[in-house]
Formats: C-alpha cells, structure tokens, sequence
C-alpha cells in the first residue's frame, strides 16, 4: 500500500476545532456535513473532522481556567482506547463508536476523519490497564516523560514492540469505524521539552506501519507546528501533511507570517506529501472558545489566504460553522480558478518577499499555465509589479475578478489593495 | 523561628543511598544507627538519614531496567501522604509511620531524616484524593507538566494556598514521628526543561513555611545538583543545605571537578547556610546498586576529599555500610583537625586553580588559625607551593601527618602524592 | 538576465583547493586545464577554479602554524581590489590580472573561476582607501564586526549603497578579465556569530546585482556550509550553487555525514540552483596542505560517492591533482550512466535511510527512466532491498558493473559491498 | 605585593564618562578634581578617573552615526601605546602622555585613573608596529578575531609571552605617569561572541601580572558587566573591582534591575575584591551624549542608589560635572551614616526581595551596629516591615532623616515613599 495514493491532491473538508473548540457535537458534526455535501462536496471538499477530545465528558466546562481539564474523566474501554462520550454522540452509544456517525457521513458521500493525540491515556497507565492483542499492560509500553505540555491527558509510548501494538488496536478500532483520516496531535512538532521537539518520530512511523496494516487508506495528518523544516523527509516518508504553522487565527499579524512559513517549505510538496498551512478560519468561528464571532479577516485578507494556500497547495480544510457561511465566502472557498492552481503538476515558487509584499509563481506543465500572484503586505495599497517575461505584452483580466494587470516590457503591474492580491494566468 | 539556628554548623550524619540504593530496610538502619552512635556521635555525625523510595514495596525489583519503576505501587494514606513500606519497615505496620523508628534513632542520641520528592504522588491527582485539611482534591494542586524525569512518581505542585494545605500536611506528619531532617529532591535543580532548572522554586518557599508551622527545627536539604549559583539567595533564605554537585561518586574526575563546584560557591556558606558536596562513598558501597565494592578512591584521594569537605565547610553525610568501616577510615572522617576547619568563623577561601593542582586557605579568627592545603590533581607527586606571608619561616608539621612542609622566603612548599594533599595550619 | 540559465545543470568542473590549498600557481592551473580539456570536458566538466588566496604573496608560507597568515601582505589596486600575486602567476603582471589566464583557458574550450572572500580587505579599511567609481573611502563601508572566524583578510559590508559600489568595482573587474564563475566564501554561513549565521545575506543580493550588471553569466557558488535549510529560498533566487556540508575530504565518516546534509536538502534543486556537496577528492590530493596522499576512499567508496552527488545532481568538482590521475577514476568520473541521473527533468528522493543503509530513487520523465540506488553504511557486505512496484521482476544489470540485481513480488534486492552502492535502471 | 591591599575599602572617586562621554578634556578634569579636592575628597573619593578614547583626536564627532568611529585616527608611539590627544589634554604635548595631569591630580591630594580597551590598536597590528621590549612586531601577538563588537578600535591579545609584553610596556608607561587606578574595558564581559563571554580571561591575568611588575598599586577596575557569577574567583583573584552590570543610567527601570544584580553578587565581597554597580548618575549627566540633562532620579531613588550602593559595599564613583553638584546630592554623597555602611567588616545581605520591595540587613562586628533597610519598589508608598528580632522594642530615628520607626514584637515597621528607602541601624 503506497500512502502518497491516499493523498495525490491536497486535502480538503472541514474541522470542528475553530467554531466549536473542544466541545462539538453529533448534532453539530452531521449539520455541518450536511451542508458540505451540498455547497463544497463539487468543489473537492469530502472530509468531516471531528477534532480534540471527543471522548471527554468534561470538554469545555472549565473554559474560563482550562482548555484541556488535567485528571478529567475520559470515556475509554477496557484498553486504554478512548471512546466518543455518548452524551455528545449518542450514535456511538453501546460500544458503537464512531461506527454509525462515520456511517452517515458516507451516506453523504463525505469522508470522516477524527482527531487523536500521541500515546495512550495516562490513566491507562496509573490504572495497568491491558494493552489488546498482547499480555502486557498499558504501564509498561507509557512513557512517563513523554508528555505534552498543553494537553495532559497522555503519555508518548516508548519505542517498543508492545507500543506498535497498542496503536495497532486503536488503529484497526477507527478503521472498523470507517475513519478515513487520522489527524494525530502534539507529534509533528512536541513543544514540551525545547531540546527535543520531535521526540514522538518513532511514534509516527508505528502510526504509519498500524494504517498499513489496517489496509485502509486513512489519510495521516499531523500536528501542531512549526514543523521542524529538517525532519521533512521524515513526516514525507510516513505521513500526508503536517502543520508548518502553530495554530493559525484570523489575525492579519498570523496571515504575515505564513508568508514566512510557506517561503520555508515551498519545495517540499508532492503528491501524498503536502505541507498544511492549518484551517481556514473563515465565517463563524470561535464559539467553543466563548469567543464568537464572524472572521476578523477582510474580504482582501481572505483572497490573499485562499490565494496562499492554493498557490502553495496547503490542504483546505474549513474552521466555519459552515451553515452559517454566507455568499461571497463559499464562492471563494468554490472558486475554480483558485482551486486550479492546487494540480498536482503545478510547480509553485516564490519569486521574491520583502518587507513590502511578496510574489509567487506558480508553472503547471499539465494545465500550460503560468501564474503570477502579486501580494501587498502593506496598510494601505499599492502598485506591485513581476518580471514576466513570458507573459505576452498587453492587458491581463485578474483571476479574481480584480482590476486587469498590465504587461510591458516582460514586466507585470498592477495595483494591490492593502493586504490583498491580484492574480493573473496565461497559457504557457 | 529562624531557620538558620537548625544548622549552626554543617550537618553531619549518613545515609542510606550511596550503599542501599531504594531498597534499604530498617534494619539497615537500625544497624547504622547504632555503628553511628557508637563511633561518630562524638565527632558530631548525627543524622540519620532513610533517603528515596520507603514508600515502594517494589523498590529495586527491577533494578536492570529501572532504578524508579513507573507506575508502580506506592503505600499511602488517604490523603495522598507516602508511609513507610510496612514490608520493609515493619514498626510502621498500623499505620505508626516512622514514629517507632525515629524514637529507637533519638534513643540512641541520634536524629532522624528522611528523603522526599518534590510534589504529591501522580497516583493521587488520577485517583482524586482529598487533601487533608481542605475540601479539594489532589487533582486541583497537581501541574500535570511538573514532572521529573527521573523518578517518575511525583507531579510538583501548582502555586496556589491548596498547595501550602498539602505541604503542610506532610510536614506535619513528618514532625509527629519525629522527623528531625528533610531532605528533598527534584528541586534545587530540576532537571526535566532545560530551560526552567528551578521550577520547584515555590515549593521550596512552601516546604519552609511548611517546617515553620510545625515548631519543630527540621534541617531543610534540597537536591539534586548541581545548584544553581544565581539562585543562592533563594536557597540560603529557605534551605538549610543544598547540593552543589550532582550525584557524587567515587571516581578521581567526580572528585576533581569538585573543586570546581567549590571555586563557585565558596562565598557562600554562613551558618544555617551550607552549601552541600553530597554524600561521601567511604568504605562498602553500591550494594542497591548491584555493584557492591569498597570505594575506588585511593587513600589520598580520600584524604583530598575529606579535605575539600571540612576546607569548604560541606555537610558531611557518610555513604558507607558503617558496620563494615575500617579503622583508617573511620580515622578520617573523625580527625580532629580536620573538623576543626568546619567552625563557623572560618573563611576558607580558594587561593588558586590551575590544571596542575588548588590551594586553599582558611582563616579562623575565633581559632586565630590559618590553614594552607595544597592540593595536586596530577597523575603522579609534585612539589606544590603557595605564597604564605604570614607562615613563621621554618618547618611545619602537616594536618593528617603526612611530611613536614617548609616555610621560606614567605612561601610553603611540599611535596604531595597525586590527587593527594598536604594541609598545614599555624596560629595566626 | 535570468541567473537561472547561467547554470541549467549542476556545473562541473575542477578546483585548485583539495590538491594545491592556499599555494596554486598559474603553471598548476594550466596544467590541470589541459588535462581538462582532453579527457574530461567531453563529458561535461568544463569550469576550471582557482581557489583562496591568489593574491598572497605568502600563502603556505607558515603552513604548520596558520593556513591564512594574519595581517600578511595582500597584492591589491589602490581601491582595494585584489590582484594576482605576480609570482604565482606572472601572466598576470603589469596590472593584467587574470585576463591572459582567462584567455589561454577559453582558448581550451573551458570556463574560468575564480574564489573571492566576501568582504573588502580589512588593510583596505584601515588605510582608508578610495571605492571605485565613489568618493568615500572604504572604512565607511567595512563592517569593523562583521569578520571571518578562519580567513582574518576581511572586514564585510554594511548594508549601504556605497557598498554595492565596491562590489560592482571588482565583479566588473573579474568580468573584464573573463572570468566565469564565481565562488564566494565566508557567506554561505558565517561561522563567526553561532546566532548570526547569515550576516552576509544583504552581500549575497549586492554580489548578484553587481553580476546582473556586468551583463557577463557569471556562476555564483556560495561556501561554506554547512548551508542553512531555512534560507534555502535565498539562496536560490540569488546564487547557483551554495555549499550544503562543511569542507569535505576523503574519510568515509564524512561521505556517511553527507547522506544526511542530502536527506535535507532534496527537495530544493532545480535549473540553476544546485545544492552542493563540495569537491570530490579523488586521485592525488593533499600537497599544499603537507598531506600529499592518494584518496583514502577505497573503490566502492568512490563509487557511493559518485553515485550520491549524481543522483542528489550535485554539482561535480573534481579536486585532484588531474595530470596523475588514473583510468580506473577517470572512467567512474565521466561514466555515462551515472552522469545521465543529472538530468535537469530528473526527480531523486530518498526512499529511507536507517543506521544500517539508505535508498535513494530517481524518476526522470524526459528520459522514461527509473533508478533505484542501494546504499550500504555497513562495514561489511549486505544484502539489502527496496520496494520496487513499477520494475518487472527478473535480473536486473547493475550500472556501474557490478552483480545483477533481482526484483520479485515488486521488490528489489542485491548484495551491496561495504560502504558501497548498487544501481538499478529501468525504462518506465 | 598583595593586589588586596590597594584597595581595603570600595574605592570612591569620579568618573568623566557620564558626562562627557568619549570627549573629556584636561579642562574639564581639571575642574572636577578640584571640586572633589575640595569638598568631596574628606568623604574619601579620590580617584579621578578619565574615561574611553583620550586617545582619539575625533572623538565625538560623528556622535549621530557612531559613539565610536570606526578606523578612526588614533594618538600612538611607535609601538603601538595609545597616547592622550595633545588637542584635548595639553600638557600631555611633546610625549609627556598623563604624567603632568596625574601630577597636578596628586597636588591635590588625589589620585590619578584611565581607561583602556583590552588588546592593542588595530592599527598596530595592521602596521606591523614592533612590540617595546621584544624583537616581534604586534601583527604576531593580536588575535584577528578577538574583537570587541562595540569599540572596534583594538584587537585582544593571543595568549603567548609576547602578549605579556605588550601589556607590561604600556602598564609600566602608565606607571611612569603616576596612574593610579586602571579601568579596563570589554574583559568582564566580552560581549562580542555569546558563546565566549569571558575570552579574555587570560588578558585579565597578564594585566594583573603587569601591575605587579611595575611595584605601584594600581587598582584594577573591570568592565562592562554585567560580570558573569561564575567568574568570580577569577575576578578575586586578579582584580580590585569588576562591573556586575551593564551601563548604568538614571532611571528606575535599571535601579531596580540593579537589586537583581546585588542578589546574586552579595556573598562575595571582601577588601580587595569589589563587586561594582558602576558610576553614580547625579546631578547634571549625559553632556557628550548630545542629551544633558539633570539626573532623570528623583530624591526618593537618588537615596535608594546610594543607600544600596553602601550596603552592598560598591564602589562610588560619581558620574557628575561636579562643579555643578547642588549642595542636597553632596550631602547625600557625603552622609556619615551611608558610608559608614562600607565597613570593610560589614555582612551585608538581603533578607527578602519581591515584587513590591527587598529588605538587606548588614551586620558589622567591629562598629557593633546592625543595620535594616527597607525598600519599596512600587509606584506608590507603603508600609513595609522586617524581621528584627535583636532591635530593641520602641521607636528608632531614620539614618537619612526619614520618619521613625517603629519595633514591636520583635518586628521593624515604617512607611516608605516609592521607590525610595528607610534605613534603621542599632547597635548590637
């Protein structure tokens, strides 16, 4: 089984964590696929993830003092493998899981993908519970030293033999379940100890080997970042996409700076391999965090993001309450001339960054294109220009609808609204 | 209550570690207790000290994997307090604690310590146990990121008053068996981050707040090393003694490199205060550590470090299996002269340090004494010399009756065996 | 003038450095170029550079204390330009500079390169010499901080126009003399600073424009590494080559290193930007550094060597003493097989690397040819494999000559020699 | 000779540096000496020291782009020893160097200070100047790269015999003079490599050495700080005072950082050995910054400042225009009761520091005095208390003149203004 084919395009779909934080539910997971299936399913978006601490009872009561409550209950099996909480998802009621909200979710033609940290449950550990599938207990594979310094509910697993076992039986567990995709946190970059930030490597190959074994092509994603731009071999080798952000929000200041992050990472991507840029925190988001509220982003602002990510060919994956989401967003979110530029033939570069703006191109062999995206870094607007000395003299109509583009002299202008971005293609 | 009249000089006494490991019974102690009072008491060894894991029925059972097994069984009380293994210490049965132990050491005229970790058992905060003395639960005051990552039983305290409730608690208990010396580790250098080598700092404000709410003088011992120099204001203003180094064994390069722990901290110590150069591993040690010997240090190497012990004024905490010490040893740790160097009012001061060999001096104005050593680090005897202006020409008798030294010109000069010493004192 | 067609495929050629130090002649040089000319220009290797130092009169004059002797003496022109020590190499008196060096090495047929530190010549500075084409002097734009840690000949630039000036004086300089490449040092990163590792990064922009200016393609090689992943976009939109390793020699833990510097960086290559894995010290190396010696790498050793940077697409610099070499070298250097994995279409990855051995495969569609390349770290032969899907199963012939290999059930296997390599080609 | 003796007590004098910046002359170090003769020299300040760059003809010339211009001319003999601008210090013409100013200085009854930067002229070494007293040229003995990252006028030395005659040739010039007191700058702390913060340490001991040789007893002040804790004994052993902090200036920001400072250097001084919080900003400061200015301290922080600085037993040196000083900062520098303070048997320590104040206590044997002292570091007054279990109950007058206080239950009370202080000594 070849990971890189569960993957041959950046992913794209949805993810409960901006809107809803720690505490979504059934009810809220099915009216968002609902509305995918029918506003984003055409344009490519096909995965629901349900994201942190779906199997805590306790999610989000502390909000004020906690986001991830230390000792809390956590509903879990015999094992040490976490269960949804019923209360939230009364599907997965009598041992059912994830089953029939997975179920659903095909029924919609969607993929359903859920959120997991490293390790096992630290109270599997202090409780010796038995490790599936073999005569040890939960005890011996816990790494006491292996934490995550934001979330406390586990420990890292050691690099032994009965640690590949324990994420063989969660794995084949979701796999049983219908899971398509595996968002595995606190792993692509493990913040706790500075000197060892990716000190659960070991761990993501054991996840990679226990998919392979499930023979199902769960997509693996992994977070948070930054990623360590040195260990990019390694996530290529074992996983789909990985963070190369710490959590991105809807702040100018953030947007900036993936600028920094993509310039970094902009050689990397192939089919099966994609650096993710994080969620698109477009709409409503916030709720779950008692901070509600429509994207702090500007109509430009949102270009130039969805502009980045598919330049770059950054996974999509929307953080809205998606039936909220107005117009002009899921037409951006649905462009097609955008989500072109995501082909898996397209060769995107940065042509320069300064303090003032950036551009990138983008060359698609397969499609006979060539893009060119000015960026405008700065308050206020202003006149941006690109060498382009294969873009035919004359005037260009903008990608988004903006004003057209000038090209003289193999040079390409145009005016760029404050923090915003134009964008012109030609055929090759 | 002032803390510094617990430990007007430094503390002498021994403990149990360096030749029992976790796994030293009671009547180990017994036994050493009654060597110590016999032999030592005169020369002022004291304390008797029962140091990790007397709360670990499992203690040393697997010693080829771990020294600290994780997630193993701890005997506690309800409240999350550790007692003594009953297995090990059988006058704790019935919950007497170390009460039956601490009265048989003080019948002796002896004091009793014992060795505690920083925190309260990770096993309370999963299990949820009450603190005594209060309506909330071990889970409220256990930082779930505060570990040690050598011992893998505690988590450190949250600053909170819940957390001073449980401290109390403890130290309470402590002084009703009669707890005379508290040794606590995994906190004058917390080794876990890098980047926060005292996260303990207020648990150390705690523990003596803790001790000076039970009215009883309990010498306060922090460990392990090596401490942090830009913090000796906090450790001299909580602790009574506090590790310099970290563990400290019997190898010459251990032993070298103590002088360089000491050219740091040599302006230190006030009484009260002492900077600490740990244990010292004489005669039969390393039988809990399945490495049972008599120490490797030659016998100049330990006259070098007795010397550096009694010049800097550390506490001296013997390692040995007493019962098995030979004349010449005991000899040592009880020479007069030696101990002399201790008083309060001394002033030692390292004169200079170089790859070759130290000198140190101290002046004693309430002895009207001052005292030269000359240490050599090298591989074979040298003749060392060191400026002594204020030495009456001629010749001296040497401190530990090695060959005389001789005065000319206002300089001392000897000859000194390697990684030996020569000590000549005059009166001032 | 895009810099990017200055060098569509790795450049190769040879280097004065690994064979002749600090102490090249012109005599040397030619000797080396015509060796050139005859037996390796056919195969591509076309740039002939003479390294550090051509303008000391007393380089490797006090070899066994210094490689660059501090504050010696520097032929230059009054505006501080280095000029051709006239000893070393007399075509360049009377103010000719390398011009009739240039022109005997065209009239070969070959490209001629030069080394430079970045940087103006820290005597220019203090003498207060005039920049070209300026009327300031050169202490206003020398940066008295911004020195090299192993070369003391020079002082960096501020970031100030008058500073382009002094670059644009001797690159037009270099220009006028015909020269074609272009290696810098002391740029690539800065050792100096362990957190400035890139204070020349305004220099590297400066250097290009003042190339950009000249209107003459000149190569930029920037040195030393090991570079920084990064600035790997910096790089790229300014130099050709830049160094990925410190200096490398002929010690198999230095070749084993190199796996890893490529694991890093083999996403990064494209037309004109070529990561570089430094000289290839081949044949006789080691004169001018008194360590005259043949090659200490054995026969498979070359050929892993040679294999790596080829598939990596590596640029090829050999660093022997050429007239010695012999036919077994010549032929792994100029064989056709290996020097085809350059392709500029070709796609190379490493498929895993382990402590045991590493598996590199290059796609390459402009040519229909899949190669896999078995690399074994061990001291002793193995049999290793890799999967292989897309090659028919059957015997397969080894590219370099050595045993066939088998592939069956879609796996590749063959015995790989110790610290050697085998490769495998098929038509896709 | 015993370095310890020169300087028995904090040495206490004036300084030109915060007030005139590089450009002092003999004028304005004229008047000062005779203010300080007058009215300061009975309080025991006597040096007078002339601060950075007495050699620089262009001093303070382009104070908007540099405090120190880069190759700047520089007054040298022909071995490579800065001499004083003839322009700037008159009486220094015709190669008498300080020797009629340090003349005039001791007429008064005062002593006579300068300052170097460690190392010798760039320009010596560039120029091949020969080295006094030896047959080598200054190209051999300085370190290319041992620069200083913000004086960029000299090299440091390497560590060889040679250097050690460099430094004794300009120490015993300086000897000749009459100096008295000898400032060396960028050797506490070498700022320019964070990984080598101390690398001239072997400069400090040839220096040390040079002053030895000259039989005069010149005190040794280093700089700048902040010193590093764990060079102590290295300070101690070479020096008469060393610099625990960066630059001090007047404000509250760095007043309270120096409490920081003071925290951790508190153990170690000794006569001969003076930790040093830097010069005094009072009364009129910062001419030759281009920003004159009274001192930015109120009444209330001036008597804090010195109330430390004599606690602590710093040095004092005043970095006013003196003949400017108003009569309450004169008496303030002049207070029996503060420098009685300094007592070379003084024990001075702090007790507690906070957030909202610190309390230091000093005990000194020989006057039978013990001394509290509360200071409050918020924005606002406040009742502060301390410990003071052996001051008589009842009521005790302020040492500077402050409200009483008050003792009751063994514990000292008064109200302290912001960011001011209140000192209470008895006798013991």
């Amino acid at each position: 089984m070849d990971k890189n084919l569960f993957a041959p395009t950046p992913p794209r779909g949805w993810n409960s964590y901006d809107c809803y934080d720690t505490a979504v539910t059934e009810a809220d997971v099915r009216a968002n696929a609902e509305y995918m299936a029918r506003h984003l399913l055409p344009s490519g978006y096909e995965y629901v993830v349900v994201d942190i601490q779906w199997y805590a009872p306790d999610a989000g009561m502390q909000r004020d003092r906690f986001q991830y409550i230390p000792f809390g209950e956590r509903v879990m099996d015999g094992y040490g493998r976490f269960l949804p909480d019923p209360a939230r998802f009364p599907s997965s009621a009598n041992g059912k899981g994830f089953a029939p909200l997975a179920e659903y979710i095909h029924s919609l033609g969607l993929k359903f993908g859920i959120h997991i940290m490293r390790g096992i449950p630290r109270d599997a550990a202090h409780r010796h519970l038995p490790v599936y599938g073999t005569d040890i207990t939960a005890d011996i594979i816990a790494d006491p030293n292996s934490i995550c310094d934001w979330d406390p509910d586990m420990y890292g697993l050691r690099d032994m033999p009965e640690s590949q076992a324990y994420y063989d039986s969660i794995i084949s567990l979701y796999a049983g379940w219908g899971v398509d995709f595996l968002k595995v946190d606190d792993i692509c970059n493990t913040h706790a100890y500075v000197d060892r930030p990716y000190m659960g490597g070991h761990e993501v190959e054991m996840i990679a080997r226990a998919i392979e074994k499930t023979g199902r092509p769960i997509v693996l994603s992994l977070s948070p970042g930054p990623a360590l731009i040195e260990k990019a071999a390694h996530y290529c080798t074992y996983a789909n996409m990985w963070r190369i952000t710490d959590d991105f929000w809807d702040s100018w200041q953030a947007l900036r700076k993936m600028f920094d992050f993509c310039e970094i990472w902009q050689y990397v991507a192939s089919p099966g391999c994609w650096p993710d840029c994080d969620m698109l925190p477009v709409g409503t988001v916030g709720r779950g965090f008692n901070a509600e509220r429509l994207t702090n982003f500007t109509p430009d602002e949102q270009k130039t993001m969805l502009a980045l990510w598919c330049l770059f060919r950054s996974p999509l994956m929307v953080g809205a309450d998606l039936p909220l989401l107005d117009g002009g967003t899921l037409s951006l979110l649905t462009h097609p001339g955008l989500l072109a530029l995501q082909s898996p033939t397209a060769r995107p570069r940065q042509v320069m960054k300064d303090s003032a703006g950036a551009v990138w191109r983008s060359e698609d062999p397969a499609r006979g294109a060539v893009t060119l995206a000015l960026f405008n870094f700065q308050d206020g607007p202003a006149r941006m220009g690109a060498d382009a000395p294969d873009f035919p003299a004359g005037i260009l109509p903008e990608l988004l609808g903006g004003p057209d583009g000038a090209v003289k002299n193999g040079r390409l202008t145009a005016r760029v609204p404050a923090h915003g971005v134009r964008i012109y293609t030609v055929k090759a």
